[in-house]
């Protein structure tokens, strides 16, 4: 496990630790309120589609913790309200969405169970997702880890690591994993533009564990393919549609093209909740735009001149582009179609 | 032409607006001394293939129009450390050395001529070469033109526009005579990390003349292709092996992979300076590695834990990737081995 806490129940509040100050600056925030965690999800202080997932969950326990409702069905419609909140801060993890739904359904078959019941019951619930999130990382980590070789060198975008779940992280748990297992690797991460999780959140976790990592811009790309520098690419995803296309983070679908020209595996690795069974395809997922001030200014200094600018937070990597989907339930391979849904038998 | 000077012969002095402070501050920088060229081009004060060359030559000619020899031997001797301390700035654009071989054989045919008439004629030269820069980036903008149609979305990487160049610039000059010509058309500029020039330096000089600039982080350049919104990539060169390999921008070789997975044309546009044609293929190309500093710091401002961290300045698009190259002598297709010897005729 990680040194660190990505996010935390303690006591009657949510803490988290703030990625948008790492590396510089280990800070963590509290969440009192469930307004609180749903400008965290917002604002990007936890970010990762796991992560979000168990923020979710918690900012709903925290809500109906902290209700001060007596009547049940005002109670109810509190939860209501705070699961619609919760729902509208991100649109494209579908871990999100799930954990909500989980959380509601939850409420839904206790409904005449009383108020201190269902408060009590969701705290538990949301608790009990976080620790699913970590065994299932953990597993997700063995089962990938068999595609990693003895000093390999594996590049990976944005951040699938411990920060991006409760703990041990996707992408980076098939690192781990294989790290752990013995395994000389090494880790090229790209830094991720517009909000750098490459360079400072994954460079930062892996460093922290003593496994080696070297940051490339994400231009660079191209450069250690053609090199012969890089043996497979993991990475993470926010969605995968049940024919296997992947939503991820901006700048994975080049990649892909980059992975497919130069003959390299391209992995993608994830939790089954992170697979939307009713999307069909890709072009189906919504991409989230986000405000272009991520891209015109760093660190809060400013370096654009005011001309236009767009910020799609995720792109979509359609599934012939993918080698493997790894799960908690095993590795996938094409037609995605049969093997994902095979996953839920 | 634009509303600002790249870099100027004045007086006894060479001029350069400072690059690394646009778009925030329009700052002049004045060389007193070859030194101060020579560490210009090194901290890429001035940047761009063709520009670097018309500075190489400033260089030498300011050198030799501060030299206090009265001996000719002693003052040939000097030019010659001269032009050696300016070849050492930067490896990787063959302007630089094609302007540092056309001053030194300027030198060489007139050992016999009296020292001021070589000083002279060094300066005469250098402003000569910062004037046929000028003639010959509108004479691509012009032929190249004709390859933008009314309408279309250009993508571009780095900056080859007025700033990497005396004015107008080479891929930047295409786009200003395509949209001078009257063709409605709109730019995507990449970011181009480390050092922005896509950001801070194309956004701002495309601003400036009323063209319509979009800026995308280089990790969206997949996107913006996969939705249509590109009609072709014009990029610049740093130089271009006589085969018609390309070595441009850390960033332009996945750019030319994703091209082609799209049917997006590629078009490289550069002065025939920029061939080298004692260089066979792109990987006798040196590829220049600069401070990491560049990477792991943004306007001064650290972003990334103290691990391992790449930077390559350049990459090489083999040719077969590349559409057409645009000359001031004309459109060059493959075999670029046979048309570009064939500019020579």
């Amino acid at each position: 496990m990680s040194s660190f806490k990505t996010i935390e129940w303690k006591d009657d509040r949510v803490l988290m630790i703030d990625q948008r100050s790492l590396p510089l600056r280990e800070v963590y925030i509290e969440c009192l309120m469930f307004e609180d965690v749903a400008q965290a999800i917002k604002d990007m202080v936890i970010r990762g589609a796991p992560a979000i997932g168990v923020a979710a969950a918690m900012g709903i326990a925290l809500g109906a913790h902290k209700s001060k409702r007596k009547d049940k069905i005002e109670f109810l419609a509190e939860l209501k309200e705070i699961s619609t909140v919760i729902s509208n801060t991100r649109p494209t993890a579908v871990n999100l969405f799930w954990a909500v739904k989980r959380m509601m359904n939850l409420v839904n078959e206790n409904k005449d169970k009383d108020i201190d019941w269902i408060r009590n019951r969701l705290v538990e619930e949301a608790k009990k997702i976080y620790e699913e999130d970590i065994s299932i990382c953990k597993r997700i980590g063995k089962v990938g880890s068999e595609l990693i070789k003895d000093g390999d060198t594996v590049l990976t975008h944005c951040n699938a690591g411990a920060l991006a779940t409760a703990g041990y992280g996707t992408a980076l748990g098939v690192i781990r994993a294989a790290f752990q297992e013995g395994k000389r690797i090494k880790v090229i991460a790209s830094e991720t533009r517009p909000f750098l999780q490459g360079a400072r959140l994954t460079a930062w976790e892996l460093d922290k564990d003593g496994i080696p990592v070297t940051i490339i811009t994400d231009n660079m790309a191209g450069y250690v393919m053609s090199k012969g520098m890089v043996n497979s690419v993991v990475v993470g995803a926010d969605r995968i549609a049940s024919n296997g296309d992947v939503a991820n983070k901006i700048g994975t679908y080049p990649l892909s093209i980059l992975s497919r020209f130069h003959n390299i595996p391209f992995y993608v690795a994830a939790p089954i909740s992170t697979i939307d069974y009713n999307c069909p395809s890709g072009d189906q997922i919504p991409i989230e735009k986000r405000d272009t001030k991520e891209v015109t200014h760093i660190m809060g200094n400013k370096i654009t001149p005011d001309v236009e600018v767009l910020n799609p937070a995720f792109d979509i990597t359609p599934s012939d582009h993918v080698s493997s989907i790894i799960t908690e339930k095993g590795i996938t391979e094409a037609p995605y179609s049969k093997s994902l849904r095979a996953l839920l038998g």
